[in-house]
């Protein structure tokens, strides 16, 4: 029997129901593989900022560091949007991934044949998607100092700083490149080096680190061409890595390709450790709340950290295989549903999953 | 008889190519309207490099700024990527941007009926796409100062500084207001108002502005979240205004939703004076020289140079309607052509639409 202790971290809006869903998957899972799953709860975002003052609360950052692996729902929300920098709910996740230094940032995209048909591009465009962000997570725009506002003669002006380090694109290059290696062999690298002092840095780091990789194909490609290819030619793609800001955008425009962003999970690493694990979409605290919510992405969450974090390989197939079953059974929630009145609900989807495990 | 000294910039790869077709047409309504167009051509770019050793030479730079519009084809490629940042043909456009204070890039994206079907998205979401980016040009992390690579304690670093005075928001934000009042009201602008502290200052500039356009409706969306709605519902789009960075990449990411980038032209303007007018295509080494570029995104160009900047509606719309003549008459060139066989050339192309004057 293999005990795991997780951290869970439901945050805004649709967030706790999202994680609660996950949390019984898991449970079953544990039931199933003779596992023991411990679960604790910590505030983070605009809740906490709401319960204990701060968006990451001392006690969750520490229970987060001791736990074998962070599943975190969504931050977030209009309530506070009016707060200073520093005390927003998305301060919170910032933190988060910067204390726990998890700098690679895993979306995989892919086509669910049963769901291809809501997606907005055309069929022949979407079949055969299937490829992997590798986003860096703690560096560039998000993190850069100096980062403030300041008055120079009577004049406001604000300024982000994109910084990078020789040693922070090689650790991102290298995952990339170990990713590749075990899907099919190719990495696209994304920057802006016609432009930006540290894009030329990035596109030399990512060659200097792929003479280590000789079997991969490597690819540098400018960001604004890729925010085109990612259209035009989404399937051509295998191993997609690029910076922060850019893994931000890209991977938002990416998850609209199929048609299925509420399907699509996350896996943020480290070097070693603690991994965190959370859907794509956002807290959607429109519909908090209302029992609507698509619990698939912090589902397919679940299995990335089962198998990322607890090197479950089998368990994780379990989960991933249930979820393509209750789609190919035409369970939808209301954000994939073509007709309103056949959509079900978070909790009707969740059983379905259990039911399918 | 109205004078026009018009500095044609043809660049690099296809851009002699399809400026030339500019050209031509515009000497076509000039003999038609009975105007005097004189066409100075000046070096820029990759070629600008080889040839003068300066990617805008001085030359260039002062015969532009005389001039009454500024026709560029486009800049760069493979055969100059190897140089120092400074030295790059991009440099020249950068400057020649910056030189002459043209901080407002307009870039209309809109739907052509007769080539929705080479669309990579679906009829459905494409048709109604008429919508209009205004782009900041001049400012955000392509001019801020540190920009720069240094050794610290053993290891490369590289620094790049997104910059925002609050003058130059309102500026782009005013431009985009009053875009928006003649078309259909509607202004989003896009940031990163949760992380960046440039984008809080964009976000609150915007608003201030907003308080002297209240027949205008303005909504603020986060850079992710456009790129996803983009793909989503580009036709709920009207104004798109955001900095230079986040425009660079949502509006290459907008180019491909029509399937029609090799028909989208741009206006990069300034306060008063003279206007840069290019595609928003770039130089296609690949198929350079070869009779085979689509000119009507540098055509659409010469409409957009006539209209905003000589004041010449009626001559604009002629052009416009010359262009959508030869679409619907199906003359096609190679990148929107669906068989190869019946691709039209460059010139072909051109003549087509001189002939549907
Ligand atoms: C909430 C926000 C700070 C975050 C980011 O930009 O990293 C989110 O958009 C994401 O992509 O995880
Ligand atoms: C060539 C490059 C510097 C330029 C930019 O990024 O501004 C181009 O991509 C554009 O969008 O006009």
């Amino acid at each position: 029997m293999t005990k795991k202790t997780i951290a869970v971290l439901p945050g805004d809006g649709i967030g706790p129901e999202v994680t609660t869903a996950a949390i019984n998957v898991l449970e079953t899972i544990a039931d199933k593989y003779d596992h023991h799953f411990t679960f604790q709860q910590g505030w983070i975002g605009g809740s906490a900022i709401d319960e204990k003052g701060d968006p990451l609360p001392r006690e969750t950052k520490e229970m987060s560091a001791e736990s074998d692996g962070i599943l975190l729902g969504a931050v977030g929300g209009p309530k506070w949007d009016r707060l200073p920098g520093a005390e927003r709910p998305e301060k919170g996740l910032l933190e988060i991934r910067k204390s726990l230094d998890l700098y690679a940032n895993l979306r995989p995209v892919k086509a669910y044949a049963s769901l291809i048909e809501s997606s907005p591009l055309k069929e022949a465009i979407v079949a055969n998607v299937d490829f992997l962000i590798v986003r860096e997570l703690t560096g560039g725009l998000y993190f850069g100092e100096p980062k403030k506002r300041e008055d120079i003669r009577g004049e406001t002006q604000a300024i982000d700083t994109l910084l990078y380090k020789a040693s922070e694109i090689k650790r991102i290059a290298e995952r990339a490149f170990q990713a590749a290696q075990l899907r099919n062999g190719k990495v696209v690298s994304v920057d802006k080096a016609n432009v930006l002092e540290s894009s030329r840095l990035w596109r030399e780091t990512v060659d200097d680190v792929h003479a280590s990789y000789p079997d991969v194909e490597l690819e540098h490609m400018l960001v604004d061409n890729a925010a085109m290819q990612l259209i035009a030619q989404p399937a051509a793609f295998d191993v997609m890595v690029t910076e922060n800001t850019f893994g931000d955008i890209l991977s938002d425009e990416a998850s609209m390709l199929t048609g299925s962003l509420g399907l699509l999970p996350s896996a943020s690493l480290g070097s070693t450790g603690v991994g965190l694990y959370e859907p794509v979409h956002g807290s959607a605290p429109d519909i908090a709340g209302e029992n609507r919510a698509n619990p698939l992405a912090a589902i397919s969450s679940a299995a990335m950290m089962v198998k990322y974090g607890f090197k479950m390989e089998k368990e994780a197939e379990k989960i991933e295989t249930a979820v393509e079953k209750v789609l190919a059974d035409g369970y939808r929630t209301a954000d994939i549903a073509p007709k309103m009145e056949e959509a079900v609900t978070t909790t009707e989807m969740t059983d379905a999953v259990i039911k399918a495990l």
